[in-house]
């Protein structure tokens, strides 16, 4: 018990080295001055340094050792909280102090030349910086398979998703594939006859500021414990005890500004309902990059996109934002519907919609694979992209890397195993409805209505509440009923984009 | 060299945990929802254990030891530079770790009770706390005095003001207290002639804002290294690269808000000129919090407060905040100068004008002292306060200690030794403006036609600049040619507020 309790206290202390961590990078990207920026990042790297000296000190590792052999002491969340405590070890432990230093380097060189070279549309000379980075990405992924016993893809998996293997996500990535185009063709067929009425005005930033609060509020944001701030790019940081969104206003798309806003809301609440006597504990932090991606989506894409809350919401935003006097029908909720659900094949993962966004994924998931293992060299990664991109939405990207290969951030920030993330959270999310559906009755009448607290409720009972108790799978099988299944998310997206 | 390079490592660690501090500490005052508070305070009292651990390292003062040995070879910043750290050295390991933890612990609840009994006027209850905490810091002086082998005050003092003692700050304050309150006297006299008018209506705040930012940017703040923000007591934090300042703005009173902006400026202003290539070292810090103030003092009274400011201000705040008929005129230098500089004997020491808030420190001093040297028994504290606040005031505050002896947060913060700064500050801005006067020739000129340019470069040479090469004499003695001097503050008031 002596040595559990150790082993606690050394999570405590990463807590709050990680707690600081994400104020200051919060604070980096939302209300730093361009001149602090070479301070905060000695800063930032000294708390690396310090968190990998913890995670090095022999008495953590040998009360791990300890405790684990004592485990029988312990109830079941502390022998989670054990589990998940010596995964994280073992993640910092698998790779060499000198590659995370050299990978730390290299990553800032290689996003830098990114950003330029991104801009110029010049991949022939951003290649050798990517090829370069990759060579180490490897390197680091063998020493993680050889301290995990997973194969090598799986072992960068685990990082984002504990408990997911290659072989589940190959599984429902190919039933997608077989779906997917022909559904896309359908779908957009189906969208031509559809007659949509566009605002054609602003709407000023200051009527949509307490608008998207009390959307929040709606879904259960807790503003005494987050804020909402603005950043160029939208996303949710902070601690779960003090969650920072960040979103970006435009003056002419309130409505795509308001989804981001329940989107990262999605993982805001996820945090802020994180199991709260396991705070600083790994078992309280939450499953997984799927699973938290399956949250943002579940109050965007299973809420916010939904028919029935533009029922509930369009009357609001009408009174908030709109005018009485509506000849185009701009502020009904089936035209409103049209606007949050359009469909359209894109060269930008990033702006694309539910039905095209599991192609951007399933391509990069598989060329990420193919560069790791060896089995795709960098130089051909255009040639590559384009057939995939010709396969899977029909556009061509030679030529055009800028919106081909060099479009995400990810690669070139050493993020491989990454991207399974967005689409795997898409599916959880549909799984997770289903289940709502089974469980509640009818929520989607209760959301026309505006009465989501069931439907939250539900949520942080089955998954927010659980933190890290279980693995991705073990929280499916007991919120659902069954493992990672494709088929609810399939249904979704027929019942929305070809029903109704 | 080694040795040297070492303390150089360690206190470049340092400063990075510093860094995080900082921004942490903005975070929580500016930012940060309530919701956030414990976890916080969890992780910054995690950030001051690894700092005392890092100070604690035998490598540490080993190296100290053996650089100190071989300092013939360092050049004159790299010693004083090896002077300094051996001073942050010291004050850290003057002081048992227990007595630090149990005094941060003490200071929280006593914070926290002065709060609450502030507000309900109760000193009979507040007392205990007082006492307690008050005997963890007697401790505390006496390990000072011990380790740097100075009086007991003089030891606290050091703290905050190295190189100036108890007997210095006797003689000014001496010198002050004989002319003090008939000076006191005289300038309320002669002000009750003056014809003052009020504007009569609010600003508001949007408007306030870009005004704030521009009188910024006229003395110089950088906004690549800094921002403005809004928290319910202005300050001035962060770290040099990246200043953060903060307002309170009052629709009703822009013109004590523009003095605060002016007055935090001025700390930035040293902040953000520190000698850049000493960043992450001792010798890069600002010299004291006596200096700190002078700073701030140079920029709100020397330069903000003067007929002059008023002069080059006035037809600037009346096209952006006024209107062009202004019959009453106050938009007239001299009624804003009128306003800028009244005058009156008040309870309150953040509320009082330059001429009385020397009285409201010198009170403090004499009282903290008597305190620490277990003179002055904490019961009889309120008597003591009454007596001296006739005696200097004319004002009694029997049964009203909330603006009496518990109006400040500085003794249940647990600081003692840091009030003299404020009048030290004052003095030596003055002191500063003397010699411009004699260096430049005629500053108030350039103020009223609103070149500041060569004042602010002269403070960066003199001051900014210097860092914490100087002691605060030697500093002082390299500025204007001689040690910390009454005369040319006395000087100041009597121009200012009996002449012209």
């Amino acid at each position: 018990m002596k040595s559990y309790q150790t082993v606690e206290r050394y999570c405590r202390r990463l807590a709050h080295l990680g707690h600081l961590q994400a104020i200051a990078g919060w604070d980096e990207a939302v209300m730093m001055p361009k001149g602090g920026a070479e301070m905060r990042g000695a800063a930032l790297a000294e708390l690396a340094g310090l968190r990998a000296e913890i995670f090095r000190k022999s008495e953590f590792s040998e009360a791990l050792d300890q405790a684990e052999s004592e485990s029988a002491a312990l109830n079941e969340w502390q022998k989670a909280n054990l589990r998940e405590a010596r995964m994280h070890h073992r993640h910092m432990m698998a790779v060499d102090p000198k590659l995370f230093e050299e990978k730390a380097r290299l990553t800032v060189i290689c996003e830098q030349a990114w950003r330029e070279l991104r801009a110029a549309n010049n991949w022939k000379e951003f290649q050798p910086y990517l090829k370069r980075l990759l060579t180490l990405v490897q390197e680091e992924a063998k020493s993680r398979a050889s301290a995990s016993g997973l194969p090598v893809y799986d072992a960068m998996l685990e990082m984002y998703e504990p408990g997911l293997t290659t072989a589940t996500v190959d599984r429902v990535f190919n039933q997608l594939k077989q779906v997917l185009p022909d559904l896309i063709e359908r779908v957009i067929d189906r969208q031509k006859s559809r007659q949509v009425t566009h605002l054609g005005r602003t709407v000023p930033v200051d009527k949509q500021k307490p608008m998207m609060r009390d959307f929040m509020n709606w879904v259960g944001f807790n503003f005494d414990h987050g804020r909402l701030d603005e950043s160029h790019h939208p996303f949710c940081g902070g601690v779960p005890d003090d969650v920072r969104l960040t979103t970006r206003y435009s003056e002419s798309d309130f409505l795509s500004g308001l989804m981001g806003v329940l989107h990262e809301t999605g993982h805001a609440l996820y945090e802020q309902n994180l199991p709260k006597e396991w705070r600083e504990q790994p078992i309280g932090q939450a499953r997984g990059m799927a699973v938290h991606e399956s949250q943002s989506l579940f109050v965007e894409m299973q809420i916010g996109r939904s028919r029935e809350f533009w029922q509930y919401a369009a009357p609001i935003l009408k009174r908030s934002l709109g005018e009485s006097h509506d000849p185009h029908h701009f502020w009904d909720p089936e035209n409103l519907f049209f606007e949050a659900s359009r469909v359209e094949k894109s060269y930008i993962r990033v702006d694309a919609d539910e039905v095209t966004y599991p192609a951007h994924v399933i391509l990069r998931y598989e060329i990420e694979k193919a560069l790791l293992l060896g089995d795709l060299a960098v130089e051909d990664l255009p040639v590559v992209w384009d057939e995939k991109m010709r396969a899977y939405l029909a556009l061509s990207t030679l030529g055009n890397d800028a919106n081909g290969c060099m479009q995400d951030v990810h690669w070139p920030a050493g993020l491989f195993g990454y991207f399974p993330s967005y689409t795997l959270g898409a599916i959880i999310a549909a799984q997770l409805f289903s289940t709502v559906e089974k469980d509640l009755g009818r929520p989607r009448e209760m959301i026309a209505r505006g009465e989501v607290a069931p439907i939250m409720s539900w949520l942080k009972e089955k998954v927010w509440s659980v933190g890290s108790h279980q693995t991705t799978e073990g929280l499916l099988k007991q919120a659902t009923g069954r493992g990672l299944d494709i088929e609810p998310f399939l249904l979704h997206l027929e019942t929305r984009y070809l029903m109704g």
